[in-house]
């Protein structure tokens, strides 16, 4: 039944019933209809093994919208964004169920562009786009676009399979690989600040920067998800992306201009630049840590052996914290340390750059703040009044995101990955070339902690992990910065 | 009567009944005295041509303590302090009474430092010198300053010639040339800022500074000083100087130590630098205008030739916008921008400076306020929240004087300066190869001046200059940095 138009955009969400559409996806649809940056002919197809109608399903998702919409939930705004959803009960490992979704296509006609996102298991990624591909969806003359979540592979092998396997149903350039951490403004905002300030973009060298610092700390232990993190660890899921990520961001040389291929490509650049770590120096670079129970938020909580789903002799690290070199003629020779864990005594990722400073005062200060606050903190020395040569530091601190007016019209991670999805804006995802470097560099890493049979420090919960991650500082006289700004 | 110890100092005051001695000099001492920073053992020898007994000197002087300290004033602290000043009648032209002075010192025996302040007329500084050593003052061996007052000629000849004279009573090392703008914390100001910063010193350069901006702009007009005023002109009254000074302290080189041999030999380098301007450009570098009527706070005022003491048909100028270069390896081919102005719509001080921007964006911005308010003003970019790529400017505007602390503990710049002299530090003073450079340029100024007739345009009391000025930046789309900061 083409209507004769041939610009309908078609989002398919495989895996219409779980948690990710409930809390992220469908909320994400719902503020960028309510803000009319919907395209203008657009459906969603939800696909689910479980047995409702598209009324049904309706009923079932209004709560979890009403919850979780960052714009004003309004009844009259669902029931019209609610014309263009529709429920259909398939499995996704069955074949023959693609038919199906075929023919719901088919009866829409006039599609110009899909969108398929796998709100799935990795292990299914590359069984559906098979199965895409085999009933010959794929096959149709237009734009077709598949969207995962991390992880990209276990491991590059892994990873490579993955990738082939994908690129049999769909070229690289239509694979929107999701690291919901670039949706959180960072790119723009890290970028934002180095290349529109000649203050910062002249000094943001090794001879002016003395270290670089990217914490993610989070306060929630491993929550329901400990099967699939026994197996993983901190390494894995957020080093190898997220913490890579914000690096490749703060290292990289100023693209050509603003597009995807253009940053990733400088990006990619700094991930190559990596310096392996080499054996028998994984001490001075690597802490690794383990929660044992403790307190967090006034709370007494579990020690991550206790956690449900989690080997009673795990040695799977919650903490990491590094000190890494890349090879760049511009950031050659900086440390550049990261840390991450969870059941910390605090809920922050931030970019800090300590410049050198002149002997006898605080050096110069400049903190991205990504999470939960978005804004910058800058600190810088003057004269203190009065007679005596004495220096003081002075500071600001601009939060962004707490004005409020900032707050409610700043999108979140999803929404924003989904509006660049349909206008095909890759500068938000992960290119493969990235996924590669970042999976090297892990991978040498995690065999040489085996070969070393590396220590996990215990650290109790709700404090700012192993002391031996403040050790590593303090022995090149440097500290993690932490108590800087408020 | 020397009573053994051998280390009083002895302030020396000629023109005692003059309105600096009132309303600057003795208030200084107040505070010094009142805050414990005067020396331990220390006598004030007044010395003037009015009647007065001691006694009767600080019936006269109590009202005006009262009016014009910072600190409080108490009626104690007086009366300990007047303990130590003597008032002595002399005619400071007539040789024989020198004989008087040097009486005083003799009683008081055990001098080790003697500091002669001439807050005279500049035609009474060498006359006062000769009589000094005429009289065998300056014989006695110990520490003899002298400090004096700006002009310090009024062109390179006459201040050659006064320099001469000078040293033929003192040796240039004694001679304390005061330009109270550098009491106001402001050497130390902006080489605090430069010096400590990476984050300015890294690009205080021709590659990234686009502009300098220096202004000292004035709400009042020539008050009761038309007779000097009308000879002199902003030129000499404030750019020879004060500007220049600051100008130096912009373009320096970090000096090797803080003594102010190694600041001076910096702020010369810079001097020397400083470009002629050509016979033929004087158009595109300096505009001079002349203030009418006009409105200053809400009041009528009187144009510069109605004032008392001007000739009706004076072409003096009362505004000054001129356009520098300086020929250093660090900032050839920046555009240092300097105006001054009497009867301007503000009072204010400072020294802006603004970087190159990368296209689109606002660019950096510094601005070191110096007058009435101390502080840093920066500006720089960050990322508009939301899904567009927009830039935009935040702040920070640092009032070191807002703060009442701040302000109370900050010393006025008389109180600075005699504390800087006694402890012999000539950092906050001008040198003579200063005055030298800074004639230099000014002579050659004006004689281009002179032989291309150049017009002094008009503009009304209260506003912010003519607008021929505004036009010379403009012409190279540059403008004022006027409305930036609150």
């Amino acid at each position: 039944m083409n209507n004769g138009k041939q610009n309908k955009t078609v989002f398919t969400i495989f895996g219409g019933t779980g948690d990710l559409t409930y809390r992220k996806l469908l909320p994400a649809f719902y503020n960028l209809f309510s803000l009319f940056k919907m395209p203008q002919d657009f459906e969603i197809l939800i696909l689910g093994r479980k047995d409702y109608t598209t009324e049904s399903y309706i009923e079932v998702i209004k709560p979890w919208l009403k919850k979780f919409t960052r714009t004003n939930y309004r009844d009259e705004v669902f029931e019209r964004m609610s014309e263009h959803l529709r429920y259909l009960v398939v499995n996704f490992t069955e074949e023959k169920d693609y038919s199906l979704i075929k023919d719901v296509y088919d009866q829409w006609g006039g599609i110009q562009q899909r969108l398929y996102y796998l709100a799935v298991a990795p292990q299914f990624f590359a069984p559906i786009a098979f199965s895409l591909k085999k009933s010959g969806i794929l096959d149709e003359k237009h734009s077709h676009q598949v969207m995962i979540e991390k992880p990209f592979g276990v491991d590059i092998t892994s990873a490579q399979i993955l990738h082939q396997q994908m690129c049999q149903a769909f070229d690289d350039d239509s694979i929107y690989r999701i690291d919901h951490y670039l949706g959180k403004e960072m790119i723009q905002n890290i970028m934002s600040v180095r290349f529109n300030n000649t203050l910062f973009e002249g000094i943001w060298n090794n001879h002016q920067i003395d270290n670089i610092q990217i914490s993610a700390l989070e306060t929630v232990g491993v929550e329901n998800r400990g099967a699939y993190y026994d197996q993983t660890g901190a390494l894995k899921d957020m080093v190898q992306n997220h913490l890579f990520q914000i690096l490749s961001i703060v290292g990289m040389e100023k693209p050509l201009d603003g597009s995807a291929q253009a940053i990733q490509s400088e990006q990619v650049k700094v991930l190559d630049a990596l310096i392996p770590i080499k054996r028998g120096k994984l001490n001075e670079h690597l802490v690794l840590g383990q929660y044992t129970k403790g307190t967090s938020s006034d709370i007494a909580v579990k020690g991550y052996l206790e956690e449900e789903n989690i080997h009673t002799d795990s040695t799977t690290e919650t903490y990491v914290a590094m000190k890494l070199f890349i090879d760049t003629p511009r950031l050659s020779g900086v440390p550049i340390y990261i840390r991450t864990g969870k059941r910390c005594d605090r809920r922050s990722t931030e970019v800090a750059i300590q410049f050198k400073a002149p002997k006898g005062v605080l050096p110069n200060l400049l903190i991205i703040k990504i999470y939960p606050d978005e804004g910058i903190y800058l600190r810088f020395n003057a004269k203190k009044p009065g007679t005596t040569p004495e220096v003081v530091p002075v500071f600001m601190d601009f939060c962004q995101s707490c004005v409020y007016e900032n707050r409610i019209n700043t999108p979140e991670a999803y929404e924003r990955l989904i509006e660049a999805a349909f206008k095909k804006d890759k500068a938000l995802f992960t290119s493969w070339p990235q996924v590669l470097a970042s999976w090297r560099f892990i991978d040498h890493l995690i065999d040489r902690i085996k070969e070393e049979k590396m220590i996990v420090y215990p650290y109790p919960a709700g404090q700012s992990g192993p002391s031996e991650s403040d050790e590593m500082l303090r022995r090149e006289e440097r500290h993690w910065i932490d108590e800087e700004h408020g």
